[in-house]
Order: structure tokens, then sequence, then C-alpha cells
């Protein structure tokens, strides 16, 4: 059978649900048709391929592209100047004064261009890629207005055109109260779900829409008029909430974020036994945020949830893998091995899968395909 | 004035104690001549400079080359799968069947080649340059006998015939008791102090001597023995050890490890507070290691010291510089940009020094220099 790439020599992990654990199969190969997958697994078991291209793996590891579920990573201007004078014991007063928090991302993302938004996002996008991320969801929420959030949203878009990469938007003006707004948040609710929501569906810029339910944001039931205007809209939700068992009920994925645990010394961690327990899957993401996870590693997310929240390796890798999709609703796309899905691998230089959770600090992909263009 | 190489239009932070905090130069220019540094400072008062190589730094900063001062950076083996079980829930005994510890390193160690060893370190240290290192301390102490201890210096040794570094080396005999001693602690520091120092000192393969005095590892006689052989030896000495006061009056510099701290989910932090107090200067290092900080990120290291110790962003900037030289004892060769210096940079696509501290898992490094020498 003929195919445009095969990736032959290599050991795979193709987290595969259908196998146990990660579905390790220690002589493999993956065969690419068109961008997808067209066969990936042993190869004493795959029929006879001729390739236009052949890359030998040279007995590494492949596991699927890995997916970033949860990010904000589409914002202007910087919050390292607040980090360094609270570090310096600067008080909150003196942070406010200074122009700190989310407002300042809101007024720097409003006065941005789209095309200063895309060029100060482009160096976290590929700080992703270059650890063999090759879908990255973006939310929106920092313009907390109708034009901005639309501007945050093309930006997010526009960046799918300028790197290999699936990228996935979410509509997330339920993030905070704007200024404008100050002393009436259902007003804003008002204005997310007549005017917002519609306008974002309506220019096809968003696959879902998130809501921040915390007493710092939004109440359950102005979280519930935003979900309403979703469906109404034929938009998907999520949610930042707790809820562990309405979770499992509801067959939803609960996204950890470890990198804002420890940026913000977090001291209760999240209750992974309970999700265990409840079979709640889990998936893992790097928040990418200027406020509360200035991260940019996939990698370094993995050994954070294993080092500070317990979770096991195989938690890890599935958690920026299969289930890290299935929390973008893309399991049938992507996050597995397995044929007919898009064709993103990360190829890796370790001994051990187990060394991509344990290192810290440290980058050993060797190359990455996305949709099987392989880009080494 | 003739020079090899000028790097021009840049931002410096020359670090030098002179100056007041980092010692930040916003119209910068650094000069280098046979590997030294002719001139770093403002353009303005830079005689003329006639150089063979121009390299425009567009409004990038330029740092001292980063310092490493604590590293255990040569071993054999891996423990990944020692964290995996770990945190799979195996017991302390399952850890100790399945072979864990350092003795494990130990084992590997002792039986790797030479090659082996430099070939296994090397990745690691590649890590460490491409985020701006230019000087790495490596300690022994994965040998535990006079043949292994000696591979271990030597495969150190060789690091610096393979990349542009500066290494220096730290004899750790006294790191843990091996199993032909497991009852007689005392005869292996009688083997450490007549046999093995001297031999080290006289193959001139270390430039220091470390000892490991904690409950777990040697008592403060068995580590006084140890350093008086070292005296013998006419080597310097250091110690993994705690103790403020003592460290002021002897004018040490203490260094902090934040990398051990996060893996081990420690919860006493070092006492930063004693420390500035005293006016005790305080180092940052990774101190790579299997066991207790697999970590090659010495960006990541400056976060985990801001993060977790709340060090300031200029601490934490010193901490890798010049107080990392002052560690090594090389405040005369190292560690900031001034006349007479070896000429190593590390040169930085950020807008704020600060961000160096604040971005978690992201390497803005443009290029670096080591005496001279501009690898970008």
């Amino acid at each position: 059978m003929r195919c445009d790439t095969l990736w032959r020599n290599a050991r795979l992990a193709t987290m595969a649900e259908s196998h146990a654990g990660l579905g390790e199969v220690m002589q493999g190969v993956v065969a690419s048709l068109d961008g997808r997958i067209l066969y990936a697994g042993d190869a004493a078991d795959a029929l006879a391929l001729e390739a236009d291209r052949v890359i030998d793996c040279e007995g590494r590891w492949i596991t699927p592209g890995l997916i970033d579920c949860h990010t904000h990573l589409v914002w202007a201007g910087s919050r390292s100047r607040e980090f360094e004078l609270r570090l310096a014991g600067a008080t909150y007063e003196e942070l406010a004064r200074a122009g700190g928090g989310i407002l300042a991302t809101m007024r720097a993302t409003r006065a941005a261009s789209l095309d200063d938004l895309v060029s100060q996002a482009l160096p976290r996008l590929d700080a992703l890629l270059a650890e063999g991320a090759t879908t990255v969801e973006i939310k929106s929420g920092y313009g907390l207005n109708l034009e901005a959030e639309l501007k945050q949203l093309r930006a997010a878009r526009a960046l799918a055109d300028r790197r290999p990469v699936t990228i996935r938007t979410t509509f997330l003006g339920a993030h905070a109260v704007p200024p404008e707004f100050a002393r009436d948040a259902d007003g804003y609710v008002d204005l997310v779900c007549r005017s917002m929501i519609p306008a974002v569906a309506a220019a096809g810029l968003a696959d879902a829409v998130d809501a921040f339910c915390e007493e710092v944001a939004f109440s359950p039931p102005q979280v519930r008029r935003v979900f309403r205007a979703a469906e109404a809209a034929g938009l998907p939700v999520k949610i930042h909430a707790d809820g562990v068992r309405a979770m499992a009920g509801a067959g939803t994925v609960a996204t950890l974020l470890p990198g804002a645990y420890y940026f913000l010394r977090d001291t209760q961690p999240p209750p992974v036994r309970l999700l265990r327990d409840h079979g709640v899957p889990i998936a893992l993401a790097t928040d990418c945020n200027p406020g509360s996870s200035p991260l940019t590693s996939l990698l370094l997310t993995m050994n954070m949830a294993a080092t500070l929240f317990r979770l096991t390796v195989e938690e890890c890798l599935l958690g920026v893998t299969r289930h890290g999709a299935r929390a973008l609703g893309l399991q049938d796309r992507v996050g597995t091995l397995e044929a007919g899905k898009d064709c993103d691998l990360a190829v890796w230089d370790v001994e051990r899968l187990g060394d991509l959770v344990y290192r810290i600090g440290f980058n050993p992909l060797h190359g990455r395909a996305w949709r099987g263009q392989w880009i080494a």
C-alpha cells in the first residue's frame, strides 16, 4: 500500500484506549497518507507499505503530538514588573497604583493591534511547539468588550496560519468584569449573552464557550445564563470550576493546571484521588497566562503534576495526549496514534517514556509531525 | 583601539559590585580582545574601537554568561524508573529491591567507561549551555572508590574539550559511604583522606574538595578530617551544610538549590532573611543530579528561587552570575562584565531583565560568548 511518509524503527506509545497503559509497541511504524495516520502499530503486523519518504527513528519513542488544552496564550503587555515588585515586598496598594492585575492585561490587549497580538503570542506558541505540541487551545477573555474579544479570537486563529499547529479557540468573555461594569456584573453578563456570544458565533471565531465560576468572578446563576446563550448559538461549553461528582456524571474531563498551583504557591492540591475513584479523565495544561501561570512548557507541566499532585507517569502522559484531546472534544481527530486520526507525532530522544516526566528543564524532542508534515 | 569583537547596540547588566543593583547600562557595548573583556559599559564613554567583527545586538540585553556553581552533572544510568515506581505507590522496600538510590548511580557510574560518562553527561551540559551558561562546576561522588572517582573527574574535565565552557571540578569522595564500608564510615574517611585526596591532587583533577555533612552522610569530625587532608593537598574546600553565622564570619557564599527543594517537596525553605541580615552572598545552582534534582535549567532555577524562596529578581540574577563566581573562587575571572575578565556573555531576547526570572519553561537566549568566541 502506498503512503506519504513512513516513520520506521520506532518505539510507540499509541495512548489508544483499546490498549493497556500507554499502548507501548517496541518495534513500531507509523504511516501517513494525506495528513492522516494510515497505520500505527507493530512493524510485523503492517501491510507492505511503499512510502514516498522514509524516516528512520533509530529506536526513538513516538508519542502523539502533545495537546495543550487550556491556555490564555494571546495577550499584550507584560506582567513581569508586577512579579518583580511583589518579590521586592510591594504592598497590594503599591501594586494597584503601579497598575497590575488582569485589568492591566486587558488595557494592553485592547490597545494592541491584531498584528501586535499575533507577534507577541508567537514566541509563546513556538516554545510549546519546540516541545512537541501539535494542538493548542486558546481562550479570549482579556478584551472584555466585543471589539477586543473578537480581535483576540482572530489573533488566535491567525496563529494557525503562521505555524503548523491545530488551534482551538474558546470565547471567555465571562473571565472578569471590565471596569465599565465595575458595579454591574449582571449588566456585563447581559452584554456577553445578548451581544458578544451571538457575534462571536456568527463570525465563526470560537469552537467553545468558557466561563470563570468563582467568588472573584461570576456566580453560578450568571454562568448558567452564559451557557444558555452559548447553547442557543450552537457552541459547546466548558467551565473553570470545581465539583467532582457532577463531572463524573456528565462525562466531563477535569483539566488540572499545576503551573498555576506552583506559581501562586497554592497549598490545596486538586482532589486527584476523588477524580480517580470517580473515573474522571484528567487532562493537564499549561494555563499559560501572564498573571498566574507564565508557563510555556508541557514537559514541565507534566513534571509539576507528578511532583506536586503525585500523578503517575502514565496519568501525566495521557493528560497531554488522549485526555487533552477529549477535553477539547477532539477525541476523534487527535490524541492517540490510531488509523484515521491526524498524523500528529512527537519523536523523542529518550530511553524511557518516564524520562519525559522525570527530567526538569530539558527538551529531548527530536522532531514532530503535524498532519503528516515532518518538522525536524 | 583594536579589538576582536564588538557587541554594540546592547543594554547591559554588568553585575559589577561597584555599581548599584545590576549595573544596568541602557546604551552599552562590550569589546573583547584575546578572550578577555577589553571594555564593557556605556557606548558614549568608550574609546574609539576598531573591531574585526561587529555584532549588532539590536537593543537586546547582555548579562555575564551564567554560572552553575553546584552540579553533579557526570553520572551513568537513569533513576527515572525509581521516580515512576515511587509515583505509582511503590513501598520503600519495593524500591530498594528494584535497586534505587545513590548506590544505583554509584554502581552504574563504576561500570561505565570514561567515554560513556562523557556522552551521558553531554546532553545535560548542552541544556545548560543552551540557556547561556558559560561556567559549570561538576562534583565527583558517584564513584566512591579511587578509580571511579578519578574517572568521574576525568570525564568532567573532558567535557571542557568537547564544548566551549569553563568547567570547575570538585572532589566529593565524602558524598556517601560505599557498600564496602557499610559499617565503617571512619574507615572510608581514612581512604578518602589518605589515598583519594592525595591522588586526586597529584593528578591535578580537582579544583576544590567538598563534603556532605548531614546525619545521613558524614559527621562534623569526619568532615574536619577530610578538610585537613584537602588543606594538606593544597585544595580549597566547600561544604554541603547549614550555619548562617559561621558563613557570615568566614566570608562564605551560601549556594541555594531550589530544584532539590521543589523535587523533594521540602517545606522548610532556607533562611533567606538571616542570610540577608548577615550579608551572606547567595548563589543559586541547579544541583543537577539524578536523585534529588534532575534539573538542567538555570532560568528555571531562578524562577524557583523567586517563587519558592521569595528571592528578588536582583538576587536571582546575581545568584547565577557574580555570586556564583564567588562561590567558585572565580570572582576575578568571571561573573561580571568588567574589563580584564573572561569575555563570557549571554545575549537575551527579552524586554526586561525580570523576564528571565518571571517566565517559566521559556528560553529567550539569542546567543552566548565564551572567552570572546561568539556562539549564536
